[in-house]
């Protein structure tokens, strides 16, 4: 199988992860849960994580590292726990289903107010949108990084800077970047930062995390056992117990660690270097054919990420045809995206989504741009 | 090491677990998230799981079956889905705090009444007390299977009958049974059963489950991608999605899948009478020491655990002794259970909670008995 639904999940990991997984589960305990030799192993193994993703993502205290079980979990906390009745967000048309349904939820349920900051057809927005849709009671800017559908960059420094300047929270979804663009949360002005491990990080599915500038208040989501405090009637405050109950995943942040070990031995910056170069290759190949259109825009920087159209043919059918006669795996059809599909002018079609990662080649995209050849004829 | 806290987590995990999780990590894409080969490899996994799980637990639909990160996510979703303002919920002495918290939180906020069936210095309860605690508003019965600190059993049966005859919503933590002891969801009348995977499953950490028996209304939880129905603004209706939303985690799923196989070879009844054996032979050893003090019930059916004190000694001091001198893992302290270790009387020392599994030898508990007698003189 050519695997191009990376955007989805990585499903290649790399080997030192599945080991790691599979080595805490023969030697964890539950971590916090006792000091025994099975339970430090957990809780030394889950502290050195929190590090690494601090160190990672410019996050200042390793403490504010908290684990979730994916970016959904992560983002449902920051949205659910900063914002309230009475206050405005701004979000864009890029958003996932992740961040617009916690944020309709809060309209429908507290009569939060939501602004979005318009997409034109190329997926592109205009930054002076979120000045000019800052209003009193403006609370958070929510944002996410790259488009999973276009694969279109935000300029997230930029964003930063407005929420900044005006003392806003900026929440931002990085599951799309995280591990593959540098993510520096103090230098670009993040308060909360969602992530997920198991795509462009490659460790397992399961662990995801949320990482917190310090002093940013969150309200407790899931309450229960931590640990410790068994006494208080409510979640302990202090962070990370204030934000994780019950037992945490210990076997996947094991994996997710031994993940952040094998970029930076690799490093960041080659891993990037070869997805963009592979999604410009792809790109490069598939608008030399007649009938294709692609969505989003590849002037600058941006996600490996290539949707497309074969003229009016349904997004499914196409992809179905790239599984079954080439083994070719993509993801078609609407991508949990509502907005961008409208935006787009897709929300009848859908498209068809080629997504690469370090573990994709050369050989591999040429044989995806000749298959679209054959298709589209 | 000699593992005896497997009321925290089971350290041993069978060798095809570890395969599985591994093999998954090889081979699985994103579940509903496309329907190349990939994607589909981890679908059908899911739902396999799903439908073993139904049958393993007496639920009478697959699409019931919601998985969740733990236990308490489960019980999370399972108390904040179906109890509001305005109702009155009857629980035990024995909770957990990810029982006692969510409804702290829901007496807090939504003013929400809670009555507490009292246990006595033995753990044990009246069950007579249920039927007095009922009033015209009482919405559901909520209680553990088995004390986590005492080991003792909760009848379950008798407890949904008393629910049935008086419609009410019974939802049953099932964290330290689930794996062990037989658990039949329609003859027991559990409308929600909350589960870990990790603990008497043998599974990964990671996933937990939440069962549902038809008809019963739980308002979702986190909202976000469910890789269907993109245009509806809020999360869709149906089951499982309802209750899940992001990517689930299809590698420990594939674990917990074949810890179900491993069990169903090996046999519940099995599992539980060796378990079962180990507890009461070290309760008949530790009986014999003069200044140890047990704690619960040994007179009838109970889980593997057995708490216990020496004389007037910090049960962190013991705990530590038997782990730095003998290499023996348990749990000292308070453990989540603050209304237990009030009726016990426990609050000043905490408990050393030995727990055992099917993986523990008579061997193991010969020696902590061994190392009992020497630390007590």
């Amino acid at each position: 199988m050519i695997y191009l639904d990376n955007a989805a999940t990585t499903l290649h990991k790399p080997e030192q992860v599945i080991e790691a997984v599979a080595d805490a589960m023969r030697s964890m305990g539950n971590s916090s849960r006792g000091t025994h030799s099975g339970s430090l192993a957990a809780s030394r193994t889950i502290y050195a994580t929190r590090e690494k993703l601090a160190r990672f993502f410019g996050c200042p205290r390793a403490d504010h590292v908290v684990f979730t079980c994916n970016s959904t979990e992560a983002l449902n906390i920051a949205i659910s726990g900063t914002i309230g009745a009475g206050d405005h967000v701004i979000t864009t048309d890029l958003e996932h289903n992740s961040v617009l349904r916690p944020l309709y939820r809060l309209q429908d349920e507290k009569g939060t107010a939501v602004s979005f900051v318009p997409a034109d057809r190329q997926g592109c927005i205009d930054y002076a949108d979120f000045e000019q849709l800052i209003r009193p009671e403006t609370r958070a800017i929510i944002c996410t990084h790259a488009s999973n559908l276009t694969g279109n960059l935000v300029d997230i420094a930029r964003v930063g800077a407005i929420a900044k300047a005006h003392r806003l929270l900026f929440i931002v979804d990085a599951s799309q970047t995280a591990g593959v663009f540098p993510l520096v949360m103090e230098a670009l002005g993040i308060a909360l930062l969602c992530l997920t491990g198991h795509k462009g990080l490659m460790g397992p599915q399961g662990p995801g995390g949320l990482c917190l500038r310090e002093g940013v208040e969150v309200r407790p989501w899931k309450v229960g056992g931590s640990g410790v405090q068994t006494y208080n009637r409510s979640q302990p405050p202090q962070l990370p117990t204030r934000l994780e109950a019950g037992t945490l995943n210990g076997h996947g942040i094991a994996g997710l660690s031994a993940a952040l070990d094998y970029i930076q031995e690799v490093g960041l910056e080659t891993i990037h270097a070869k997805e963009d170069a592979l999604m410009r290759r792809f790109y490069a190949g598939v608008t030399q054919i007649p009938s294709v259109t692609v969505y989003g825009d590849f002037s600058g920087e941006r996600a490996a990420v290539v949707a497309l159209n074969i003229g009016d043919y349904d997004s499914s059918a196409v992809s179905d045809v790239l599984s079954q006669d080439y083994d070719i795996a993509t993801r078609p059809g609407a991508h949990c995206a509502p907005r961008m599909h409208e935006a787009l002018g897709t929300t009848e079609l859908g498209a068809v989504r080629f997504s690469f990662s370090w573990f994709n080649t050369e050989e591999e995209v040429d044989a995806a741009i000749a298959a679209m050849r054959e298709i589209s004829q």
